[in-house]
């Protein structure tokens, strides 16, 4: 006596389900049925197989079934590479500056390929961005089938760089909420120091105005936090409340240097707080309290910055050198363990961009934001998953992006068995090549 | 009237040549030839298929053509992921020692299956190993191809769970200057602090009675000082010089505490140095001071360490994170740039092996290891060969072991576009996990 069995758009099964729900639920063979752009099913192999027909079936076996990463914050930018090892100064000034005055809407759209191509690949399945030209990121994003929230860079001091609150607002109207909500528009705000109070308070008062959320670097560096104490005599943090920043929706990047009374402020205000440890590290900008924040229960997600300081946008070795960072520095090998970066890492990060109800997790309801990772490789063995369940170790301290196969947003395929599907690679490599090309050109040639 | 075209067996073309050699060479669309074991050509693509003829010709366009990377310090362990996230007394008395008593050549010949097959994949052509049951590693590394150096680990304190001095030499008799002197023997011994001055001075007698080289941990940690001084009055390295171990070749792992006096013995020394970022992290063990050993001379190569402290064997995570880590600790972007990095993994840490007359760099009568990096990857792109050349900041700043698609040794094709010639991967993944699952169960099981 069974019952009829259900109709499912996609089925995943054979593999171990990582769930990062709340009774940290492991599946040694499990499945997960999605119906639409929604979950439908989450539980053993045979179980779901009896209870689900679907469309099409993707057999797992040997691989790791999980929700998609979160990047809760990075910047599409072009040059990766271009420019290392100077001086924070000099590059500045001879590189960034340059290129900054010559990019387009057109360098930003082939950007945009780029790095949605490499957050494909590499399993992240939402991001937040803070740039420039959102609408031709987000016009990629449509395509792309990626999760985003697009947060133009305003940048007070330097008005020809950056973007403006009317154009923001703009864009609110054409792009937040397209795609079923897949796409958002967010109001973005540089840092304290390249902004005037006036330019948060109107910047709250527009998101606000259209419910949206709020995005800003936020007390990244020393110079940062001596900067802002010069000049409002407070920490950066206490300065953005003080504005009213944290009355509605915000997410804050690096806090590398924070005081107590800061950490309480972005906990009690719910503020997002997004952990950059490879950028800060490179940039030498120090390593963020992140513990001590977990503590006082903020809402810490992980992001990869831009790739100018990171340089590659992998939430894996993100993951990693988040944690290694911090067992050096409290001298502390247990602390911020792997299930504890690879939940700041979904549903750490889908809780700071206030998404939590919708994805970072694998559960009945939820949208069907899932990647599948291989475990058909030499470094990620041997892979236990019985008493000493170790998969969780090898994926946070041994996988690396390349590691995906399979990466789904809303139910639908964007690449599977390594291929992308909504995107032409060899396509973009042109259109990247041409653009970085022609930036070059215009920037610095003759 | 042109020449008649020389023979070859292998003829790597239209690639981005990096040869590492003292001038520095890149050639955009370069080529290498490679007769027998050696590279008999290297330089522009045209010129060489016009001087040329190749039984095999792999057409490189898109891709980088450079040398093997040599993992300067690494034990070939098997039980990966197992237990992290432990401080350090309860991981060596809870996990390590019940492991290690049950540990068998068996066990051994695994673990060198995973490693051997984890290095290929990567781009590591060259590496030497302290670890147990050398002669199972060393029967893995005759079928893998790989370039190895085996020195068995002596730890005095704890005989049971290390190697033995007549069973090293037993091994250098057996093993060493096999397969055409791919493989050697060196006498290893794990640390000042678990060995006797006796030990030591025995060890460098019998490395330099058959001319061999000694490789030994040094300097690790600040508890590692504070023992030697207590029971020596000295320093870790200047307690080794006084023994005379530094008289004749010798590698040594870590070195993160140094005085200037210690940096000055190594480079008059000419010991080879391993610096291990990732694991000096990891383990909480400090920052070595690389840029000051490099301006005193010494020779410093980079290696991975074990899977149990890393946890992956990727030299570009490796390189990058070596420089990163230095970058933050001396508040300087240009510090370790991206090229000196590159030649640390290569050129560097052949040098430290004593083996840069042979390899580390593409030239005219050196052995061919030689590895071929994909650049079809949006993480590496964009791509500037021309006035802003970026090709080294994109692999030592973005690129991964999955990268790599050919990997040579002695001119013999170890990988070729991503398959692995040399050993069966489904087989070894079937070794590994029964290995790995039984040593469990003899370690812990009821």
């Amino acid at each position: 006596m069974s019952a009829i069995p259900q109709k499912a758009d996609l089925l995943l099964t054979g593999g171990y389900v990582l769930t990062m729900n709340e009774r940290q639920e492991r599946l040694v063979k499990g499945a997960v049925a999605i119906k639409g752009s929604r979950l439908v099913g989450v539980g053993e192999a045979e179980a779901l197989k009896a209870q689900f027909v679907a469309d099409k079936v993707i057999d797992c076996t040997g691989a790791i079934i999980m929700p998609g990463l979160v990047n809760a914050h990075t910047h599409e930018t072009l040059t990766r590479g271009l420019a290392e090892d100077l001086p924070l100064m000099r590059w500045l000034q001879e590189i960034c500056y340059p290129l900054e005055k010559n990019y387009t809407a057109a360098d930003m759209q082939a950007a945009a390929l780029m790095n949605q191509l490499e957050m494909i690949r590499g399993g992240i399945t939402c991001f937040i961005d803070i740039f420039r030209f959102a609408d031709a990121a987000a016009a990629v994003a449509r395509e792309s089938g990626l999760r985003a929230i697009f947060s133009p860079q305003i940048i007070d001091e330097f008005s020809s760089f950056g973007e403006s609150l009317p154009r923001t607002e703009r864009l609110i109207k054409e792009w937040h909420g397209c795609c079923d909500n897949r796409i958002q528009v967010w109001v973005g705000v540089h840092a304290p120091y390249s902004n005037s109070p006036a330019v948060y308070r109107q910047a709250r008062e527009l998101a606000n105005r259209y419910g949206v959320g709020l995005h800003t670097h936020l007390a990244e560096t020393r110079d940062e936090v001596r900067l802002i104490a010069e000049k409002y005599g407070k920490t950066p943090a206490r300065h953005l409340f003080d504005l009213g920043v944290f009355d509605g929706p915000s997410v804050v990047a690096h806090c590398v240097h924070l005081s107590e009374e800061d950490m309480d402020i972005l906990a009690r205000q719910k503020v997002g707080i997004a952990y950059n440890p490879t950028s800060n590290i490179k940039m030498a900008a120090g390593i963020a309290p992140v513990p001590q924040m977990l503590a006082k229960g903020c809402r810490v997600g992980l992001g990869t910055d831009s790739n100018l300081s990171n340089n590659n946008l992998d939430m894996f070795e993100e993951m990693r050198w988040g944690s290694y960072i911090q067992k050096m520095a409290h001298n502390d090998a247990g602390i911020l363990p792997a299930y504890r970066m690879l939940h700041l890492a979904t549903m750490g990060s889908a809780a700071a961009l206030g998404l939590d109800k919708e994805i970072g997790s694998l559960e009945v309801g939820k949208k069907a934001d899932i990647i599948v990772l291989s475990l058909k490789a030499p470094h990620l063995w041997p892979v236990y998953t019985d008493r000493a369940d170790n998969v969780v170790e090898q994926i946070v301290y041994s996988a690396r992006a390349d590691d995906v196969i399979t990466t789904i947003v809303d139910g639908r395929l964007l690449m599977e068995d390594k291929k992308v599907l909504t995107i032409d690679e060899d396509r973009a490599f042109h259109q990247v090549q041409s653009a970085a090309a022609s930036l070059y050109e215009r920037s610095f040639g003759q």
